[in-house]
């Protein structure tokens, strides 16, 4: 990410948070933590411990005193163990790489980073079961399974810095979920350490294992509130021989749907992405970062892409559907590519899209879920909604067609507080009204709790508190993030 | 199923269960219900009552006194408002085809059937989500897509009676997970009425909703015993245009894992299932069924079944598949079948496993998860264990290979206490020494509560008490299921 977060930062004083009824860190504390990891993995200097205070996306800042970095399960839980004792409030981070504001510290919690803990446990080449510490990171994993023949199920933008553990976390969703499916659907078994320290060793390797509760899936987007991922076992698949890609042009969005239909019915199996994009963020592009798709100007355009065993079929498979496509006047202008550098190209179009719109100046943009026939309505119903609105520079989307989860993105030359306040809470509402989700992939964290009731009913926000205060009492597992305050769900 | 269990029938005796500590009903009550469902929605008749007081292979049997038939939500959550408030067990019912005796009341529970709770809501075929209420059986969602050019994301045995609430309730397997992942891959969203009656309308249809905890995943597998499931949205595929199948017999197990392994490489993304059986399993349809697959005797085979969106391309890899296999000399025989007709034949040999050997007089059977190099071993060191036993007819596996998931079987001509008694822990403790799950896709319910702990850690089993005790604190949902005692964990 070369490009920044341009607001106010993000914290405490944003969200109007008052400090948790936490202890302070001591010495004797440090003492304690010092005997865990010994000196060298406890950072407490204060520019040590910078970077592990402010996000990715330099959104957001935190005040933390002191940054932990165990090697092994049993240091996370003597370290969980002290921490719980002494109330003292904890701030799990992987990668640091969120969006939401989940994996920095709002107040002084310490931090506990899983980056020393990316070990590779095993990996099975028969069932494909690979198991792994929390800490790996995801582009580490692609590269050892390559060797064997395999790949992992996930696909982000942020792969050479996201952790497995916070992928898990996360419930990451990323570019091949149309394919390989959710974290809940590839997560085989954890290891978690809870609140008090306690090791839950649920590394189960086995697809189907119906032995009571499923407990896993209650960490996977759970964001570090329930307890510390410290190892994952995940299915991945065996590689694709044969990878294609088109990139579409298309007239309106009525053809986008269609399009989609014919996709499914004549790629079907082979479908590993559908990314659509409008006119608006393709310019973002063009003008801010100099890259050009040479297909005619399109008011929407698709990126899809194809991964097979069988390199002939699949070419064949492809050309039919676009042929299919062209003939019944669903697609104005197409291209593919096949020869991996030149699907890199493609792709590039893609993934510079965020830092295209960051470029303008400031980038407003949300996550959200929208069925296909009402997933670009919310384009036009905001961008409708912002007309007379000064300083608006763009209102566009794209995302991730094949799972209905498009990013809404605003830019203006400035932050602009009156731009906020009109989009916000009218995005939700407009997404709620429409029976989307206020956030599809980049979960809740700091950012978004208030915004949690337009996407559940107050059952579940209570059924969330009910089971956050059994599995940890004190609270001190990540506070401030993902659980709405309960005054806010009757908001 | 045309055969029964055949042993002493098993209940609150067979297990030492106390009747908890729950009212007893009276006129008063059913006059509520009465109420609420109408008199022809209730049934108290001993004869009525009868058939949802036994599970479906006759195993089990309760002594409930009263059967309600809500056709609604609101009815439900009044049931259960009034159940709760009184302290009065319940036992939600589906189609009563589970294996593990979780259907079926244990004392006089009050039985909730959703038989007559099989609306289809609506169906999006751009999507693909299908949302209904929990009763619709299972064969009846697939007629239904079948005419929209979708199919369900599974397939079982008992389809015919089985209600997508309970396939969502015991996370039901079944012959086609290797394709398209468990339930809590497809189930998008649920409704859930909560022990109190409260009603949570989780019933998201999104493929994405990172917004707060992924509760839908409780409800999965929990089997009745956190809340009732209502209404359920599902993903569903589009159906493929090409079905082909063929079954090989091979020489030994460890050309079965080369025959996976090349399976993988080979059919990747068309295969949709991948079955073993041995010997001994065929012989008992042989013999047992007077069906026959003309194939020659082998000590393992296996049956491949492919589904994909093209004909042509679908049989080459079979074929190519089948010709590698051949001559790296991995199979002994092949035959393969393209025609619906002929597919059905091949897996009707499959399908008809577990009647023949339950027709040898007395079926032993295990449902076990173990990854597949440990797969097999299972059957071999059982069969070693029983070899001085007196009246082992059988002892075999066959099952989901893809998906790890052997059913292990032992037959005797009649119940013998003393096969059971070498049988159990015995086929536990060995699957857990080998990290493998003691319940794959049957569940728990009430036969193996003293199992759970074979697969779980004491942890995990404690936390399943808390989110019990916290979600339905006087115990009324499906009691003396799923959970071990206390004391087991210690077991």
């Amino acid at each position: 990410m070369e490009t920044a977060y341009s607001g106010p930062p993000l914290g405490k004083d944003t969200y109007n948070i008052k400090r948790g009824n936490f202890a302070s860190l001591t010495d004797k504390d440090l003492n304690v933590f010092e005997g865990i990891v010994g000196k060298s993995r406890m950072l407490t200097n204060v520019s040590e411990v910078k970077p592990y205070n402010i996000d990715w996306v330099h959104s957001v800042r935190g005040s933390s005193q002191c940054v932990l970095k165990p090697e092994t399960t049993e240091e996370v839980s003597a370290i969980l163990k002290h921490c719980n004792e002494r109330r003292l409030a904890v701030c799990p981070q992987g990668g640091n790489t969120g969006l939401a504001g989940g994996s920095t510290p709002v107040f002084d919690e310490v931090v506990i980073s899983t980056s020393l803990m990316n070990a590779i446990i095993s990996f099975d080449n028969v069932s494909g079961v690979l198991t792994c510490q929390a800490g790996c990171v995801l582009g580490q994993l692609e590269s050892y399974l390559q060797e064997q023949g395999f790949m992992m199920p996930l696909d982000l933008a942020a792969k050479g810095s996201c952790q497995i553990g916070g992928n898990v976390s996360t419930n990451a969703g990323g570019l091949r979920l149309v394919r390989y499916g959710s974290m809940h659907s590839t997560v085989l078994g954890l290891e978690v350490v809870l609140a008090n320290g306690e090791v839950m060793n649920c590394l189960n390797k086995m697809k189907k294992d119906n032995t009571g509760y499923h407990l896993k899936h209650l960490f996977i987007g759970a964001e570090g509130t329930l307890g510390l991922v410290t190892k994952v076992a995940i299915h991945c698949p065996v590689s694709p021989k044969s990878m294609n890609v088109a990139f579409l042009g298309l007239d309106n969005y009525e053809r986008v749907l269609e399009v989609f239909k014919l996709i499914k019915r004549d790629l079907g199996e082979i479908l590993s992405s559908c990314e659509l994009m409008d006119r608006s963020s393709m310019e973002a592009v063009e003008e801010n970062v100099k890259l050009r798709v040479p297909l005619k100007e399109s008011p929407f355009y698709m990126l899809i892409e194809t991964s097979g065993s069988n390199c002939d079929h699949d070419k064949e498979k492809l050309s039919q559907f676009l042929e299919n496509a062209l003939e019944k006047k669903l697609i104005t202008d197409e291209i593919q590519a096949s020869e991996p550098s030149r699907i890199k190209q493609l792709f590039e179009v893609r993934e510079k899209m965020g830092e295209a719109l960051f470029l303008d100046g400031h980038l407003y943009t949300y996550d959200i879920s929208l069925k296909p026939q009402d997933f670009y309505s919310i384009v036009h119903t905001t961008r409708e909604h912002l007309k007379n609105v000064p300083g608006v520079l763009r209102v566009n989307g794209f995302g991730h067609f094949g799972d209905n989860n498009i990013h809404l993105n605003i830019t203006s030359k400035k932050y602009s507080k009156d731009i906020v306040n009109n989009l916000e809470p009218f995005v939700y509402e407009c997404t709620s009204k429409l029976g989307g989700s206020v956030s599809a992939e980049h979960g809740i964290g700091l950012k978004k709790t208030d915004a949690v009731h337009f996407s559940k009913p107050p059952q579940a926000i209570q059924l969330m508190h009910q089971i956050k205060n059994v599995m940890d009492p004190n609270g001190i597992m990540n506070p401030y993030k993902v659980l709405p305050s309960i005054n806010s769900e009757s908001a």
